[in-house]
Order: structure tokens, then C-alpha cells, then sequence
């Protein structure tokens, strides 16, 4: 059973979001057999088959849905909210940042309900692997079930287990600590990334960043970045355009680094005393 | 000749990146007998080949280089700056909100110097295609370049020619106008986007915004999204910790939105006036 | 009846601010023989005159209250929110962009449930004037009460009535309109506010704020300038500083700018064409 | 030799701004018989005299120059940076926050250049006082010749002294700390400030927020208020209104509270406990 965001039609297999009234919404697999019951009626299978993509379409009872593909945001937005998630905005950064894309082993700790995992799996795609680590067997089963839903448990490893004890990898391509006091494992993430891979965290408060900040200098990590990616929305009404009343303040701090082969030769310790810094991505392009 | 990221020491072919003192770096691909010239020295191919990644390497004349993968971010970074390109806040979001991944057909116009071209072709992966369309001849051939010089000219077609004729693609999954006047080309895009498809631009004014949304709602886009990315950085000094002095305030406002096939029942109407406005991502997420 | 500020014991025809749990707070006059009913009992004057401010003061049945001062800030924040009321972090840009201080006579319209006009009689003093402007009656009282609370009533003169017609004044210092057009008021204002005196107004959208400039501009406005103030704030806990998670993303576009008597000589004209837009305040001070 | 906003024609003794060409300004003191030299030529004081304010005026040579009136704004503007300022955007907030106004008595430390120290003397006008501290002497003059260049000399104290003695007022209204490490002189401020008075300070790093939050939680204060003011400028071009490319990221934290005076009661330590954390001023205005 695949994953098919490549078509026009809804197909057998297919992920769907179904768009209702006041943006009520579902999103589930397509399959053979198995019609879609919402609280505004039953949506038949062989009602959805075939159908163009955008379409609208009713249920038994007359109520319009519109029959759509849903996006990796649409996807994030839908899981269930058992911990604090990853938003978008902070996602679509981290993915960029740390060259998440096709063909790469990521791994993650903790999983949570799983929605950094669903993008990392979305954005490695059939040929790549994310190896996630979860303490809380709740949250193990949550993300499973999540992942499973959304057609792309192939691509994730689930560990339960505390990555105090180190990770059993070697080698990722890229490592996300989602954890409260990620400054408690860098040795655990020096053994499991390759030399010169991407480490990043994500977390709320100032006071952790500073620890954060003082493991990773002091274990050789260069290239640091710490920011923050803050999204504004309007109200996308031509004639009344303006932002919109409130908006999230605040999710978390970002943070990456990049753990370096240092020598003790005083060459190297120079270029690792300029590069503990990055210049930040805006810079090169104009931006400070 | 390849692209892989997936890897722990530096191979023939593989795209590196050499980073010096004073934030200096090239990016290039490392080849068979093929010695890197810079001003700080000669790093001699032999001494790149084999080497871990993180590793520090040293020019002829002792200039010390990190030898590095380069992010998505990092290619951005380093694209010869001949329009105002596409930040990489812009861009992480972009793909998050547009469901860019492994395996997509995205149509972009114009292709200016290939920022966001580079981004979406890493994204679709050797899987995916991106077509892109520029009316300068200048732009068409340096976006070329930049693409070849990452490896992934062969996941682009590029093409020469004004974008008021039309696009040659139908069916696309994702459609992306980054041009000054993209309310001109609406039903160009309706052609070559699929019903439902992901549609997106960035405009930098107010009134370019309103121009759209206006040409949008005429035509029977839904979940229409209108945002802005900010992004702020922070020293990571871990003891005076603080936002650095100056941020971009302004790179542009982002405009979503996807063509839906309304019919003219009363039903589907009904839908399509509540749809026109998207349900803010971060608002399922408790983010207003 | 006095506003007595600067003291450091609670007198007789002094403003308080009791602050009880869970933030409640009430402020009144504090009046000989006239005890204060809460919900959480009585606390009678004799117990307040003389209590040194910042005192813990019970009510009959023992609840507890600190016995304060408002701040410019606390009487706003107190305001009938019967309209949608400036901010203070607006208001507080406002007052140094248009240099409100002691002695001055300002002008405004609407006047709403009379925040701004607080503020801006706090801020002119005993000495200064304020004139506010409001077509509904039901306002106009409001604001006349509140005033009256606050002690600041012999500061403001209350007008009923519209603005199409003209202000009836000559010559103010400075000019605020809180209205939804203020570009159809340019005339009325050039005749009532003094040459090379402040102008502001503050509109929710980016479609009255081009409408607006376009105003000014036609009637030889200088030193406009559009912006916007975002407040930030943070849970002021030592160990655990980070920002609150949801801000005001939005209240409105602050609009400045100075009517000039500009003659038509070419040089004028010239000068007049480079001080349309006001070098921003920072940016002198290094901020761009 | 007065203060005089309230004028509608230049006057000897009145504060002026001269605006010419390249958005150069000047701002003296007209006076009898003291013509001004620009380096684009002599302005002859009787061409200034009995002007109205937002005239055009021509120096000998011909070039044009505004005959304004400055704002406080203005005034800050044009302080000598010898020393990192306040910005507007944050006095704005002070001035509100800490209901700085006609009358009221002001302590600060240090001076600096004297930017805050220019902003409370305008706003506590002829009747208030303001009293600042400095230790380093060149401050203490450079501040003091500013003040004198605005005539508002008068209104100031100035003292040169190390705070770590002690202020020798007591009772004061306000008091603001402008110095690296406010924290070490909270028993200092507690002596000065009159209880339930209110104190403030600017801090740019986490880290000294979060010592100075820590010794104000261990002396009684309330209503701890900790924010940040962003203010981003938009081009005024009404047909292509947009914000301008880069903004000012960080100045400081602000940090406000108020001393108390709490018995050992129960009831007045749960009160003491819930106040500790002001209710954010935008809170009660809906803000959050």
C-alpha cells in the first residue's frame, strides 16, 4: 500500500483529507470496501474512486466535503495532541537547516505523538530511514499508530527505550534531540552521528539553551546557531488586509551544531574557535 | 555522477564544502585529479578523498578548512546573488506548507538565479521533477549552472520563455510563481496545476497581496493563506546570551491557496465560501 | 480634588489601586467617610488614610489587598472596554513620537471610551489641554466618567459631534485621529492643528493605511512615517525565562507625520520631496 | 530661558529643529543676535523669529531648511551616541509602564549620554524632578550639556557617584537602573524608592534577566513584568507599502516591578506569591 501524492485522481491507497464544514476535516487511507463515517453523514468508497482531486463531493445525507491530498502540514496539524508538538513553522526551518531530505538516515529522541517523525519520514521518502527513541510506551504506540495512519511506518524505526544508555546506530546523517535536557547526552550523539552530521534541538526556555550551549562547546560542536522562527498570519481579505489579532509567541528556541574531527594543532583549534559560530544563513544572503 | 548526502567519509563525486577562517567556504564537487584553488592555498584532491567529514585539511601552504556536507542551506547560502533570492525561513515553510517531497512535479516561474529551484529539486528527489520557467536569458543560464554545480541538473528541466503563453506541464502537483505580478497569471496556473493542487507565491507589498487574493477568490481558490516568516537570531555565547543587534524585518509575504472544482450547487458554494480562508496551521494546534 | 501622584501615603482625594487575589484589581478615589465594597468584603477608608503605599490592607472578613498607585498603564488597562482601546505599547510610542508632554494642547477624535484621551491628559498635566471629538453620544459619556474617575477631568474638553464639520480649534499643538477615515478629514485637520505640528492616527489595515498616504501626500505632509509596535512578553521566572506563548499580533499601523508650509520654489519643493519620508527614528540611532 | 512647545511661531528662547537636505538636522536654542552656521551656509537668526513652525528658510547661500519644532523623539535622535542609548520604542514603554508624568520625582543610574535622563525631565515638566547618578565623569558632563542644549538643565540633578554607597534620596516616585548589573543594588533601591513605587531597568542578556529576577523575588517585589518592544518601520509609499528590509532585533529586556512592604502574615505572603507575576498590561485587554 503506498504512498501517492503523485496523481489526479483518488485512488485505492491514497491518503485523503476530506474538508467539511466550519474546517472540520479527516484524513484516513483510501480503501477497498470501506466507506467514511463522519458525524455529518456516511461518505461512500466508490463515491471517492476515481474522483479528481479538489472535488467536491457529499455524503448520504447532503453534506459537501471537498476531496483533497493532504499537505505535510496538513498531516502535522491532524496529529493528536497527547505532548507539546513541533510546529510547522519550526519544522520547515529545521528541515532546510539540517539538509533533511531524500535517501538520509535521520534519528530522533523523543518521539512524543510523532510529528517531527512524520516530517523527517516525509521528507527522507522511501529510500531514507528515521530511527526514533521514545522512553514512554504511550507515546511509542501513539506515534506508531500516527505514522501507520499517515502510510509511512516503512520508513521509521520505533525504539523504546532511554538514550542514557546510547543509541544502538552509528553514523546518522542527522540527529534531533526533542528532549528536555538534551545537554545530558551529547556524548550519546557524538557516538551515534557522523563526524561533521547535523545535531539540532528544540527548547523553551533560555536557561536550557545556555547548558545546551555550554555541553556542545564543550565537546568540540561548531557551526552553533540559535534562533528563533516566529510565522504571522493575516486575514486574506484583499480589501481588509491585516495581520491576524494574536498570534503563537512562542514555541521554542532552535538550536544546531555540527560535531567537528578536531586535531589539537593550534590551526585547528583557531578555525574551531572562529567556526563555534555560524554565520548565520540570513547573513551571506544580505540579511544582518 | 551522484548526490549523496548518505555517507561518512568524502568520495569521488560527492558535493563539498571546505569552510575556512573568517567564515570563509566554497562548495563544489570533488573529482578525479582535480585540485581546489584558493586564495588561502592549494587543498590537493588526494587529501579529501577518504577523509571523515568533519575533518580538519590543510592547503599547501597550511590555511586549515573544515571539510564539510553542505546543508540545503548552505547551497542556498552560496548561490551567486543576482536577484533577491528566497530565504531559507521562506523556503523551509514553503516546502512544509506545500507538501513538497520525494517523488512531486513541481512547476516554478521565474527561475531567477535557482535558489528555490535548488531547494525544490533536493526535495523531490531523484524521484521528483521540477520545471522551471524564466523569461531572462541571463537568470535561465546561471540557474543552470548553480543546479549543475550541486549535482542535481538532472532532476530540472529549464525552460526559456514568457510564462503569458502558458505552461506546456499539466497536472503538476505543486505550482510556484515567484514573479512581481502573479494575479496576471491565474489562469495559466488553473491549466497546469491539478484540481487541488498546492499553489504559492512570495510578493513583497501589501498591494501586490490584495491584487492576488482578489484574482484568487475570482477563481475558485480554496484555503487561501497568507503569512510571514521572521526569523531572529541569537548570539550562542551561553553566558550573554541575547537576540543579535539586527534582523531581516522583510522578505516578503507568503500567499497559499488551492484551485478547487466548485460546482454551482448551493451546497458547494456554501463550502467554498467558508474554505476560502484557511484554518491557520497553527490554529488546530492551539496556536490562536 | 487633586492628582497627587508624588506622595508616600494614601491622603485623602488620592487615586488608589487595590490588587487583591487573583489579580483582581479596583481603582477609585479614595473619598473621607466612604468605605469600598469588593465581593471580598469591605475595606473601610479609615484603614487606607495615611498606610504607606505598597501596604497589605484586609478587608473586614480578612482578605488581603495591596494598597498601590496606578501607573499610567493601570488606568487603561482599567478602561470599560466598550470599544476596541489603544494599547499601551502604542500609546507610549505615540507619546514620544509626537512629543505629548506637559503644557501642550491636543487634539483628538474619536474619542472613544477615552483611553487615549488618558493618556494624553496624564501627559500634558495641569497646564496642558486636551480636546477630544466623539459623534456618539453613548462614548462620549463613557469617556466623560471615565475621566471623571481618574481625576483628570478639568484636563479635557468633551465635544459632541462630528468632524466633518471642522474642529472648532485653531492652532494645537498636536492631532490624533482614532477614526476609520481619517482620509477624509485632511482638510479639517490642516485647519486646526498648528504648522509643522503632529499628526498621528493608527489604522488596523494596509488599505487605509495606502489611503491615508495618499493623503498626506497630496496635502504637504513631511516626515511620514509608518510602523508598527509589538510587545513581547516573557514569565518572569528566574529558572525558567522564556516567553510567554501567545502575544497580541496585531492592534494597529501607527501613522505619523508634519503639515508644512511649503511655497513653490524649487527649492522647497525639493526639500519637501526628500522629507516626505522621516528618516525612522532608529535609524540615526544606529538601528538600520 | 524657557520650554516652550506650546507657540505656534519661532520665539528667542525657543528649541529648534533645522531639517534640510539628506535628512540633516540641527536643534539649538534660537537666541537674540546668534545667527546659525550650517555647513550649507550661514541661517541668520532674525530669518528664524516670529516664523511660523514648518516654514521653509533659506541659509545665505540659498539652501532650503524646515524651521520645526522637535520631538522628543527628535531629541533623542540627536543625543551623541557615546554611549548605547535607549530607543524610543522602549521610553515609550517606560514613560507608560511606569506612569512617568507631570510632577513626579525620578531617580536613575547611570546617566549615560542622558537620553532616558532627556525623556523623564520632559515628562515630569517644570513641577517633577529627576535625579541621575553617574560614576564615570565624562558622561556626567557629556549629559549635562545635552540637557542644557534642550533648557531642560533645570529640571535635572545630576550627581557623580558610585550607587554602590547608596542614594542619598529617599521616598522617590520612580526609579530606573540603567547599569550592567542591577542586581547588586536592590538593597540601594529599596532605601530610595518609596514603597509601592515603581522600579525598571534594561537588561540585554537572559542571563542578567534572570539574576535580576532572582534578587527582586528575594526583596519583596511585585508585579515583576519582564518584555521585550520590537518596532518595525514600513516604507510610507502608499502603492507600495511594504516594511522596510531590515529592523533593530534587540535593544533589551525590559524589566519592571514594585517594592512591597509584606508582613509575615500568611494572607499577605499568599497575596505577595500570586503578585509576583505582574498581569501582563495587554491581558486584561484581551492581549493573551
Amino acid at each position: 500500500m503506498g504512498w501517492n501524492l503523485h496523481g489526479t485522481h483518488a485512488q485505492i491507497g491514497d491518503l485523503i483529507q476530506l474538508v467539511g464544514l466550519r474546517h472540520q476535516n479527516f484524513i484516513f487511507q483510501l480503501r477497498e470496501g470501506v466507506d467514511f463515517q463522519s458525524h455529518r453523514g456516511v461518505i461512500r468508497y466508490e463515491d471517492m474512486i476515481g474522483k479528481p482531486w479538489g472535488s467536491p463531493i457529499f455524503s448520504h445525507n447532503g453534506s459537501p466535503f471537498f476531496l483533497m491530498q493532504p499537505a505535510l502540514a496538513d498531516l502535522l496539524k491532524s496529529i493528536k495532541r497527547s505532548t507539546q508538538i513541533l510546529y510547522p513553522k519550526d519544522i520547515g526551518y529545521i528541515l532546510v537547516a539540517m539538509g533533511i531530505g531524500p535517501g538520509l538516515h535521520v534519528l530522533e529522541a523523543g518521539t512524543g505523538s510523532g510529528a517531527l517523525t512524520t516530517a523527517f519520514a516525509y521528507a527522507v521518502g522511501t529510500e531514507g530511514r528515521v530511527t526514533t527513541y521514545e522512553v514512554r510506551e504511550t507515546f511509542h504506540d501513539l506515534a506508531k499508530s500516527n505514522l501507520a495512519l499517515f502510510g509511512m511506518e516503512n520508513r521509521v524505526t520505533f525504539k523504546l527505550g532511554n538514550i542514557g544508555d546510547g543509541f544502538e546506530e552509528k553514523g546518522v546523517d542527522a540527529l534531533f534531540l526533542d528532549v528536555a535536557n538534551p545537554y545530558d547526552y551529547i556524548p550519546q550523539v557524538i557516538a551515534a552521528l557522523k563526524p561533521g552530521g547535523f545535531f539540532g534541538s528544540l527548547l523553551p526556555t533560555t536557561n536550557q539553551v545556555s547548558l545546551l550551549l555550554t555541553a556542545m562547546r564543550q565537546n568540540h560542536f561548531a557551526f552553533l546557531d540559535v534562533c528563533e522562527v516566529l510565522l504571522r498570519y493575516y486575514r486574506p481579505e484583499p480589501d481588509r488586509l491585516r495581520p491576524v489579532d494574536r498570534m503563537v509567541a512562542h514555541t521554542g528556541y532552535l538550536i544546531f551544531g555540527r560535531p567537528i574531527l578536531a586535531d589539537e594543532t593550534s590551526e585547528t583549534q583557531a578555525l574551531l574557535k572562529e567556526a563555534e559560530e555560524a554565520e548565520p544563513l540570513e547573513d551571506a544572503l544580505g540579511g544582518r
